[in-house]
């Protein structure tokens, strides 16, 4: 069967719910960012998109090096050609994985905050890591007193260290500019603190909330700004949502009307989705329900915007590439949401 | 490569995050409805485990009717042979899809509840429909007093209305049994007037909260009492939760731990998971991150209770299969989430 963007001219003919991109707000997005963080003073996160063909947009943009959260995103995007300097920003104690990633043919470096992550990197031929330091989140990463025993664990095993990477995560989505520098401020001076102690030439850190704000790291691993989302859209940032699913009404009633987009095609951790012009009253499996403005007719499309990216692309198996906005674009390209699972 | 249940022998050995079923509370769910609702009065739902191994295991106990969401669900039911009688319990118009539903082979029954999902489904050479009727939750369906000119449009379109559904959502989640009930019998009412204007010998219904108080449904459309959640697991049921997602810890620090289970393998639609003797904070994209009462050490698994499961299955590829509780369980099989999408 031929692809659906050579069945589906343009976007509302797509069989629904599909998710699209805005291939020029995307095209604004990076060359904004490739503007601000040129080549490696950006490291793309991948775990936004999951998607080999937009990190090859980020590749000839000149940003040559990658961050993933999964064994399996940094294993797409070596098969890829996309291996120059890959950094798994998590950790792992998987030996299996490791070993995988050890003997892809990428440059591969990963995060370690224990003895365990390091033992397990040393044990599976994983030559480079980072220190990954928490700087105020509450999530992975060794108090920043103890990035250097972490370091030392490290190099004892043989092991490279690059550095150390500390991820900002409660910053990037404070609203008001001055209160998110000043947040950032106070996690970048930890991260320094542990850069002391550890050495060697990276400091990994910063998302799309804190590209600009972020002046510590030497790389920043941001992975939303591309496509965008309802949370990150209301903070003061130069960058488009350009991500949306378009859906179709399937049924309308008195005071509400249903499209065909529901949990298992949006995330809801951030909250309900948008709907120009409507009230999203709530979604159900494969369902949204909400009061339109203007009453709709079944078989018409709907543009729904998700409110966390991230999660949302993980449910599509494909993006359709669209030639700008609205349901009359033309659909030019259909990637594959290639990175998905561990 | 061997499936991953031939190289992982228990559940603790399984690469993480990790989707089990305890097939000993599978199999007791399974016998306890088949006793309560034998045969044809149970057309389960097949949204909720997307598992056509899973939808095996109901038909040998007697179900040979099945329920689904998505022309995919059904599509995927008609491949494996489980295609006696499918009911898509959903409205579509989608040309395309539907064609391909007419065509399947199976016997195919999609509900209607509109002027347009009436013909797109005569248009494209579907046979029967129900009519689905709204009893109480805004979503699809049309009024009760309109079922009777939509099946009146469906026989004008030579269409064969087997009778009607109508989904008390609004009530299955109800935990005090009285109120749900109540509920329950309100809602069905409804759905009674609409069948004495409709006729037909279909009066579909329910869920596994209410899969012994609906005594109006000639058949029941329960999908959740197989595998179970956190949230029917508050209702007064005779279903043990018999999903949940291993997990392993990659990071330990004072107050709290991460598991690596995180937005992109468990749904957050109806709050945050269960681990039992913590507490957990919040998930981020691929971590949940937790305060136990036991410090783990790096590389322990834990046990992670999603409290909506059928998007959490949505987003993973397998669901490794556990001879009974617990870290070690012997991994039996694997089966395929093989209906997912659209």
């Amino acid at each position: 069967m031929a692809p659906v963007h050579e069945r589906a001219r343009r976007v509302g003919d797509l069989p629904t719910p599909a998710l699209v991109v805005d291939r020029k707000a995307l095209a604004h997005n990076l060359a904004v960012m490739a503007e601000a963080l040129p080549g490696a003073r950006l490291r793309p996160h991948v775990k936004a998109h999951k998607c080999t063909a937009l990190a090859r947009e980020q590749a000839a943009l000149g940003h040559r090096a990658f961050t993933g959260a999964t064994p399996r995103e940094l294993l797409g995007l070596a098969v890829a050609g996309l291996g120059d300097d890959l950094l798994l920003a998590n950790e792992t104690v998987d030996a299996h994985r490791l070993r995988t990633l050890a003997d892809c043919g990428a440059r591969v470096t990963v995060a370690v905050d224990s003895v365990e992550t390091v033992d397990a990197a040393a044990d599976n031929g994983i030559e480079e890591v980072l220190v990954d330091v928490n700087v105020g989140m509450p999530r992975c990463g060794c108090r920043p007193d103890d990035a250097g025993r972490v370091a030392d664990d490290a190099r004892a095993r043989g092991l490279a260290v690059r550095g150390v990477m500390g991820y900002e995560g409660h910053a990037v989505g404070i609203v008001e500019r001055e209160r998110r520098a000043a947040a950032v401020e106070q996690a970048m001076a930890e991260l320094r603190r542990a850069h002391d102690l550890v050495g060697g030439d990276v400091v990994s850190a910063g998302g799309t909330g804190t590209y600009d704000l972020n002046t510590t790291a030497t790389e920043i691993q941001a992975g939303s700004y591309p496509l965008m989302d309802g949370l990150y859209a209301e903070l003061d940032l130069p960058f488009r949502r350009a991500l949306s699913i378009v859906a179709t009404v399937i049924s309308v009633a008195d005071a509400h009307a249903v499209a065909d987009c529901g949990l298992k095609a949006l995330a809801m951790d951030h909250g309900n989705p948008g709907i120009h012009g409507a009230d999203v009253w709530f979604c159900s499996d494969e369902h949204v329900t909400f009061a339109p403005t203007t009453r709709p007719v079944v078989g018409d499309r709907v543009v729904v915007w998700p409110r966390h990216v991230d999660p949302t692309v993980a449910l599509h198996e494909v993006i359709h590439v669209a030639d700008g906005p609205g349901l009359d674009a033309a659909v030019v390209d259909t990637w594959a949401v290639d990175l998905r699972g561990w």
